[in-house]
C-alpha cells in the first residue's frame, strides 16, 4: 500500500478530471450504480470530538473508497488541526489497499467546492454576472474560485461578519467587501458557506431570479437560509435524506412547509436539466455525499498509478 | 502516523496482556462502557468479495480503533490471500491516526481464539481432561493451542473431513486423530472451526455435560450444530443480537425453540459466573464482535509506543 502525502496528492490532482469524475459520481448515484456503505460514527466527551467513516463503491469501478475523518473542536487550542483524516483506495477485484491518501482534508474541502461549482452551474439563470459569497471561511475561498472559474462569473461581492477578513478573501478574489444587503440586490448567485445555527439570509433580502448555493448546513441546528425562502424556492438536493434530515431542506420540511417529494437531487438535475423561470428562486442545498469522496480520491489514484 | 508491518505486530503482542485486554472488552461491554459505531459494509459481485470496516471505543481510553477487512473468495487462484485488512489505532484525544497495524487477518485469528479460549475456561466442567477439535483450519489451530495452554487440557483429539489434514493438525498439536463419534464420546469440551453449512454435530452424538465451543457461523446461512442440540442447550453467546442474527443460537430462535431472552452474553458470564449442572450442555456460540479487535489492537499499540 502506498501512503501519500498531501504534496503529491495535490501534484496529482487534476482539478478538470476530478471535476468531471464528481459530476459523473453524482449522475451514476442517480441511475443507482452507485453502492454507499452504512455510516460509522463515534463521539467523544472528554475532549469533545467525533469521528465519522464514509464509504462506497461505484459498480463496475477497479476501486472502492473509504474515508476516514475526525473532528476535535479543541485541537487548536494545543497547537493542532481540529480535522484529522484519510482516504482509503481499495481494488475493487482483490479488496487489497492500494493507496492511503493524508490528505489534512484538502480533498474533502475541493469536492465540496466541486459540488457547489456544479450545482451553480446547473442553476444559473442566462446572462449572470455577479457572485456573492456570505462567509470568509475555507469554503467562502474555494467556492468562490472554483465558481468564478468555471461560470465567467467575474464580478465578485463578499459578505462576512468580520470587515477584515470579508475586505482579505476580496482581495483574494479580485472582487469587493459589502454590506449584506448590497450583495442581496446585486448577486445573480449567492453562496453561503458559514457555520451558521440562526439564518443569515432572510426571505425579504433576496430578490425573485435569485440563485443560492448553500454548504454551510451540514449536521443537524445549522440554518443559513430563513425558513420562508427555503420554503418558497424550488429545491435542488445533494441526498435528499440528507437534506431532509440536516439541510437547508429539513427546515421547510419539519415546518410542513415542503412536501419530501418535492426536492429533485442534484444526479437528477444533472442527467435532466430543467428550464426554471427567470423569476424562480432556486436553492441547492449542499450537505456532503460520499459518491464526492470516491470520485476525487479515484481521480488522484488514477493519476498516481499511471 | 506510524505503519506497523506483521514481524513488529507478533514482536509487541504479549498474549497474557491481549487475553487479558480481550476480556476486560467483553466486562466492559456488558457494563456498557464501549461504544460500538455502526458496521460499514460493501458487496462486490465480480469477482466475489466483500469489504467491512467496523470500529469502537471503550470509554475512558486514550485511543480508539477500526478494522478495515476484506474477503475476495478467489484471490487463492491469483496466488494471492483472500482476506486483507488492518487495524487503525485513533487517538482519543485528538483524533489523530497513531498507527496502522497491517495485522493480514493475524490479530483477528488471534483475538478470535482468544475469546474461544476465554468462553471455554468460563464454561468447562471442573475436572475436564478431554479437548476435541472439529476442522482443521487456522482456527481448529489457534484454538487448540490457546485452549489447551489456558486450561492444561492435554489430551486432544482432532476431527476432520480430510483425514491427512487432521492427522497432520493433530500432530501438530501432540494429539491423535479420531473419528467423530470417538472424538464426541471422549471429549469434554468441543471447539467446532468450520464453515459448514448443514450440522456437523448431531444432538444424539453429544453426550450430557458437554461442553462446546462453536466459532464457525459467522455469517447467515452457516450451522456446525443440529438445532436439536443447540435447543436443548444452555447457550451463552458474545453477543445476542449478532448470534440470533448468524449465530448457532439463530437456528433455535428462528425455529421457536429457544427464547431470546434466554441467551447470556460472555461478558456476563465472565462478570457473574454460572453454576451449570454437570450434566447440562453449555454451548458458546461465538461470532466476533469489534470490542475483540479494539482490545487486541491497543494492547499492541501499547506496547509500541512504550
Amino acid at each position: 500500500m502506498r501512503i501519500v502525502e498531501l504534496p503529491e496528492i495535490l501534484d496529482a490532482l487534476d482539478e478538470d478530471a476530478a471535476l468531471a469524475a464528481v459530476e459523473d459520481g453524482f449522475r451514476r448515484l442517480h441511475r443507482g450504480n452507485v453502492q454507499l456503505a452504512e455510516v460509522a460514527h463515534l463521539n467523544f466527551d472528554n475532549p469533545p470530538g467525533d469521528c465519522h467513516v464514509k464509504g462506497g463503491y461505484m459498480t463496475g469501478d477497479d476501486v472502492f473508497v473509504f474515508k476516514f475523518a475526525t473532528s476535535f473542536y479543541r485541537n487548536p487550542e494545543r497547537g493542532l488541526s481540529s480535522s484529522n483524516g484519510c482516504m482509503i483506495v481499495v481494488s475493487a477485484k482483490t479488496g487489497e489497499q492500494l493507496a492511503m491518501l493524508k490528505d489534512q482534508g484538502v480533498l474533502t474541502d475541493t469536492r465540496t467546492a466541486m459540488a457547489g461549482a456544479l450545482a451553480a452551474r446547473a442553476i444559473l439563470r442566462q446572462g449572470s454576472k455577479t457572485l456573492g459569497i456570505v462567509g470568509t471561511g475555507i469554503q467562502a475561498k474555494m467556492q468562490g474560485e472554483m465558481i468564478a472559474r468555471l461560470l465567467g462569473l467575474d464580478d465578485i461581492l463578499v459578505y462576512g461578519r468580520s470587515a477584515d477578513k470579508a475586505a482579505a478573501l476580496a482581495d483574494e478574489l479580485g472582487g469587493a467587501a459589502v454590506e449584506l444587503a448590497e450583495l442581496c440586490a446585486r448577486a445573480d448567485l449567492i453562496v453561503t458557506t458559514t457555520p451558521s445555527t440562526a439564518p443569515v439570509l432572510t426571505a425579504d433580502m433576496v430578490r425573485p431570479g435569485t440563485r443560492i448555493v448553500a454548504v454551510g448546513a451540514d449536521t443537524p441546528g445549522k440554518q443559513e437560509l430563513e425558513t420562508a425562502l427555503t420554503a418558497r424556492a424550488r429545491l435542488i438536493v445533494d441526498s435528499s435524506v440528507q437534506c431532509a434530515h440536516h439541510g437547508e431542506a429539513g427546515w421547510p420540511i419539519r415546518a410542513e412547509l415542503t412536501a419530501m417529494d418535492s426536492l429533485v437531487e442534484l444526479g437528477a438535475l444533472l442527467e435532466n436539466s430543467i428550464d426554471f423561470a427567470d423569476d424562480d428562486i432556486v436553492i441547492a442545498d449542499l450537505t456532503g455525499v460520499a459518491v464526492q469522496d470516491i470520485a476525487i480520491a479515484k481521480t488522484v489514484w488514477e493519476r498516481l498509478a499511471n
